[in-house]
């Protein structure tokens, strides 16, 4: 019940600052760096929630947010089941993937999937990694994954696939456990939005948190329809280049209005107690 | 809480009107237009929430109601996800889509389906834009969406479906957001209930509010039926033509009992607070 | 709320009597027909919101219990969603369908399928009639059904497929609206416990409502286990006849096991109100 | 209500000794078996709500533990749906599966399954029988169950099938309900974590209660992720020996973290009243 409340009190803080706007890089001039950052972590806090109840994380996985304040530093909860993350979970590390502050909390292991896409990527703010149920058929597979469903502009072209014996040979144990696998992983994204790991997940990135947030729910959706589509036997057709670079950029400007709703969503039916 | 209330409110009010009956059509011949609205945006309210109850919206997605007091407009929400939608948020339109009351309010940008539809179509009262699920498969292959349940007979012969290319040429953003493409897929819809829309959802119709949430919901159940049939790798058997119109118009004529279950549902899980 | 506690009261009732007993045949030799019939129209409320929990019925469907006290008759609930029937829905027929005491109420149109199958099934005690989504796929499909699952067993050889067709021709409206056609189905269901009925559903029987429920529930998961064993795309091996007879008839005793967890999870999750 | 609260009581017990330990092995040195196993007891009780809450158990299944005062004996719950268990419903068992205390209480058929594989595997604390969905299509089909996400790594080199015919002949009841075909199953097993039964279930193994329960929600996501992928159409690649095997060490190092979410949503949506 304490963490409940705190989770709907950093809400309403967040809000009062930051409701109605579409991303922090139409928010106020006026904001300061710090409460930019307060802002971030409220969302944090509510991106792990939205995103273990629509079913994009489950005990694993994790989403995190560059700082405001320090560029080269990163939010992202202590070592904890998504659903159950609050604000005293979120701890701020170096791109070393030290913690500033631990307090005895314990770590991600695979934090290093973070930090490097930060680093070589100044546009990217949050980025998820999960285990979506529907995404990590196509990262064994040599099926592609593209746009078949609008909301799945954002997969423009073909997702590029990561196979962690291209960087760490044959015998890891598949997580990106430290800087070198961090940054192969970073490498294969490119300038994309999506990631695919082999038997494990993707990475997902956004200009945003909610951006981010945004991304990996529908490339679990379009993945979905595509498996389906694929299914009906018949001939598909997918979007076309400029379909989805148009359609991708609309969508993003809307994050909005599915946030509002996969908020409520989240705290209506929180676990957290 | 505040909208919780509000919109339990609007049911009650409506249903001193109109529970019971099966449709406009039956509804008193004293009531005026303007209690026929009242009724009308009441139901439109709760159309938003049973079709996000029932997976057939998400974030997206939008209902409409045509108005009985003025047949050259129609009702429908302002830019918010339909599971949140209350009255206060319902807008009216005239056939050029510019807002009677806007009150600050923001549009959605695909309104131009609803009007389009409502000019051609002037048995059609009610119009239901979604992404559903198991539709956007058979919008994307040329294997086409025929009844299969029973309770798909309104699918009548072939479910046209209509790819933008042929109207907007190979560069859109996928979305109708214009007069042109509207009018363009009203006339690929034709006389029929579910027009298919190419890599993005569908657009159904209803001679109530009702009809056309029943409309919808029956449609997904039915797409997934017939894909699931086909997977099984057997032969299949369709319904013909006179089994779907005729059980479809008795399905038609049945629409208060399933209304009721969802309605219920849809209020004692609203996410609404 | 007032329905609601008339459902917990009625299952209270009925338990004073009933609770622990497998079924009507160990039921206390001292009671009466009167209060078996009460605790039947108990069970058959409790059925009707089970059903519906479990995804086996939606807004149409319906289940039936033969009479104690007169075993010519049935209970059944008025025309209504079967998640919101309580117990003054139930209501009595003969075997020619006409109510006992209608009082205003209205009645389901395809009852004939109820009244057809108790006639010349006297070990029958309870029907469910249901558009179960796994198992309309092989109600249209040459692919038969059959024991994939233990909790299957009870599917003994193939289930037999009803094509309204063969009864009532080519221009029916795929309903069981008359005697003709119940008798036709109740005649392809011969010894079974399961009938398909083609893009529509199935009709399934018990030796008493919880039986009934339990075959429901487990046709249900056989044909979503089989569809799933089939796409695999290897050889599947079933049950043969020996082992599903005799699994069959051991999971008909234990029938109360799962009864008590479905009671549980309808009555905790009823949207009644 | 008061089911309820002695599940939460128990909990808290449980808490107030173990919460924060990984597992059995790195408990406190100065706890006594007695203590022990009251921990287990709790332990237990919040499997069986889990692999319920979590859709590997239904009315049928069950989960056992082994005693830590006396491991030549098991606690496992009275015949019941494993969503109502309490620790009152929880009985002690010799390994000739004879109940130390009945007082009544009537035992599960398959009881066998756990005693068998008990002795003969000390390494194991923990067993699940379930009906788990996505693994009984492996069960019935030529195409091994092999690891595809690496969550599944326990499941190294291909998971044995055990077809009860080779033990029982060809007119069983598909019951494991003898201490002879309990032994079948259990050589079967081997050394592995998964045995798959034809036509039934599955048998999963565990170091402690919490990585009986880690398995058994593993293996079903394995096997839903293996089956989508294979439909896919196209090459699929697995995990190799090596990294099944290493990544499989390492999730069993962090069955605390789902565990504790896993507990916190058993909890909240709990049926038991």
């Amino acid at each position: 019940m304490i963490q409940r409340l705190s989770l709907a009190m950093i809400v309403t803080l967040a809000c009062l600052a930051a409701c109605g706007s579409a991303g922090w890089a139409q928010s106020s001039p006026t904001k300061t760096a710090e409460e930019e950052d307060v802002e971030r972590i409220g969302d944090l806090v509510l991106a792990n929630h939205i995103l273990a109840d629509q079913g994009i994380l489950d005990g694993f996985g994790h989403v995190s947010v560059r700082s405001a304040k320090n560029p080269n530093h990163y939010f992202i909860s202590r070592s904890r089941a998504p659903a159950l993350v609050s604000a005293a979970d979120i701890m701020e590390y170096d791109f070393d993937d030290h913690p500033v502050d631990p307090r005895g909390r314990s770590s991600y292991l695979e934090r290093f999937i973070h930090s490097e896409i930060y680093k070589v990527r100044p546009d990217v703010q949050a980025v998820v990694h999960s285990h979506s149920p529907a995404i990590i058929p196509f990262g064994v597979s040599d099926v592609p994954l593209k746009p078949i469903s609008h909301m799945g502009g954002f997969l423009i072209r073909e997702v590029p696939g990561f196979d962690i014996r291209e960087a760490g040979g044959n015998e890891t144990d598949m997580l990106i456990r430290n800087k070198e696998l961090g940054a192969a992983l970073a490498t294969k994204l490119g300038n994309g939005t999506v990631v695919l790991m082999r038997g494990h997940g993707d990475a997902v990135v956004g200009q945003s948190i909610k951006h981010a947030v945004l991304h990996a729910i529908y490339a679990e959706f379009n993945a979905r329809i595509e498996a389906d589509a694929l299914r009906l036997g018949g001939k598909v057709i997918f979007l076309n280049e400029v379909e989805a670079r148009k359609v991708g950029a609309v969508n993003d400007t809307a994050v909005d209005r599915p946030w509002e709703i996969w908020k409520n969503q989240a705290l209506s039916r929180s676990q957290s107690r």
